[in-house]
């Protein structure tokens, strides 16, 4: 199919997902369907990401696609950190080792085409707004519970940053400075209770126990093989107790919602990320039931809460469309 | 002086602060100079407060600077309870006795003149987002502190109402599942801690057990005595525990405050409120403190705390300036 592909110059979106382990380009043609896709290890084998390594599977996504880079018209980059998107630099991704990194310039001067970054989330966020669960929500809440749990936020339309654009960090909104310890030092934070890797921490303490046979038989009680997948299989195997310990952190997140739906009445709260890939009825049952009953009536009543729909491709639809939406928003800019 | 007032037609503003037990009417002229304040008890004999009270008001004040109905350009009015501002309409203010009040509407046809109607703290935080303590901030977080405590935010140099128009309810943030039970009916609000009710609740109970020798001497023990001034004033005369009490209620507001920086990145956070202005230091220091330790440095590093400056005039000053700002905006929408 690919090589009969013919796109017309400037008119070619490349959306780039960044991860921690795994990086991916996708080339969307100008009507936005996927004309190819091009995945490889985030790392090299100094367990380094170097821009370079951004640049070549950009490029071998186009040329899977026998498209020359004049063909395109944006690229946007969706990174796991900090992003400080109005200067186009990585301010911190500490899973990518990034500190200050000027990842629009270098790879302007790279591809010679317009390039924007921005924080995963927020682009998984926008993705779902503009193509997948939460479209026309112009008000939404995006909750993406993962490694971390991270945020993005949808307010008049328009994906928002804040003063410094990062804003949207739910997974620190502290819920009991009491609670468990979180990866950013401090205590009670969203993450700590509903991260894969709280789940996993809580879960493997079950297993150790002697309470939940189904995941000491799959993963033993090491943390790092209790991945999402295995947890949801736990609990359809019959461990009530990760089904305890997996509504636990889906109620906290509902709490943290709740909390943010009495801040910003959004019309509708997105989950995704994989354990709500794995266990949507769940996740979603305990946000809906807890945002029902935290949140003041008037604020939550009509509020929706919906599932991420694009899966893997969430970023990356994202990025390219939010690419796409500033370039023509820079351009209506110097117009007027 | 007021009778040598000569306002031009159309240029006036009424600015209306409705609260719980008093209500103020403001009159401004076109350069925002207040002409003459008219105030009054909410509610009538029969603990009732009917609209025409609120237009009897404001008659009273322009009958006393002897300026015309006709003088006036728009009215803006602050009621204490959730406000529907597309519909015109109170929702609901319990302290009012008011459901579904069609305000806008029925103040209209009294006066003659266009009217908008608002919550009193997102006025309060747009009065002093255009001439008070938070000008030039255009992400702003407002908090007020006093008999609950109510917030407003300001995104984008916009008052933000969400999908409802009745956003900003950090009040009703949840900081811990199994704290004191909130008016609300949950536990562990920010308004189960830092709410006026809150500290006197606790300081009351210092007093019983004579750890609070100064405020027992001015207040006894009847919470309904221990308000903002004896708090201040216990806390000068050396009562360590209702110290304690204020500085732990400020810093949970700070709790909340940070998880608000995170979620929202904006410039600065407003404190306003009887609290706020009797211990302005203690509140600020404590906020301050709190969102440096307890928001992500890289969202929480130039965040400023300021200080509400409008005092008694603040929601009265963001009425007539907010009903003007709506006024001007739906002009520009018909033209364009």
């Amino acid at each position: 199919m690919a090589e009969e592909y013919a796109m017309d110059k400037g008119t070619g979106l490349i959306g780039f997902d960044l991860g921690a382990t795994k990086m991916m380009a996708v080339l969307f043609d100008e009507d936005h369907r996927v004309v190819a896709r091009e995945k490889a290890r985030s790392k090299d084998g100094n367990g380094k990401t170097p821009v370079s390594r951004l640049v070549e599977t950009i490029e071998q996504c186009l040329k899977d696609a026998e498209v020359e880079p004049k063909a395109l018209k944006a690229v946007g980059i969706g990174v796991p950190g900090a992003v400080d998107r109005a200067r186009g630099v990585v301010i911190s991704a500490p899973n990518l080792g990034w500190e200050n990194v000027e990842i629009e310039e270098k790879l302007e001067k790279a591809l010679g085409v317009p390039v924007i970054v921005e924080n995963d989330v927020n682009l998984g966020t926008y993705g779902e707004y503009r193509v997948g669960a939460a479209r026309k929500f112009d008000h939404l809440l995006g909750i993406f519970p993962g490694t971390g749990v991270g945020g993005g936020l949808i307010l008049d339309g328009r994906l928002y940053g804040g003063s410094t654009g990062m804003a949207g960090e739910i997974g620190h909104m502290i819920l009991d400075r009491h609670g468990p310890l979180c990866g950013c030092g401090r205590y009670g934070c969203l993450e700590a209770y509903a991260s894969r890797v709280a789940i996993a921490r809580e879960a493997a303490a079950a297993a150790l126990r002697g309470q939940a046979p189904a995941l000491l038989e799959e993963c033993g009680t090491d943390l790092t093989n209790i991945k999402s997948g295995a947890i949801a299989r736990s609990i359809k195997s019959g461990d009530e107790a990760v089904e305890k310990i997996v509504r636990r952190a889906a109620r906290m997140l509902g709490v943290a919602a709740a909390n943010a739906v009495n801040l910003l009445s959004p019309e509708a709260v997105l989950l995704g990320g994989g354990l709500v890939e794995a266990m949507p009825a769940l996740f979603s049952d305990e946000v809906e039931k807890a945002i029902r009953n935290q949140a003041f009536p008037a604020l939550s009543r009509s509020v929706k809460v919906v599932v991420a729909t694009l899966g893997d491709d969430a970023v990356a639809t994202g990025a390219a469309l939010f690419a796409e939406e500033m370039l023509r928003a820079k351009k209506e800019e110097k117009k007027s």
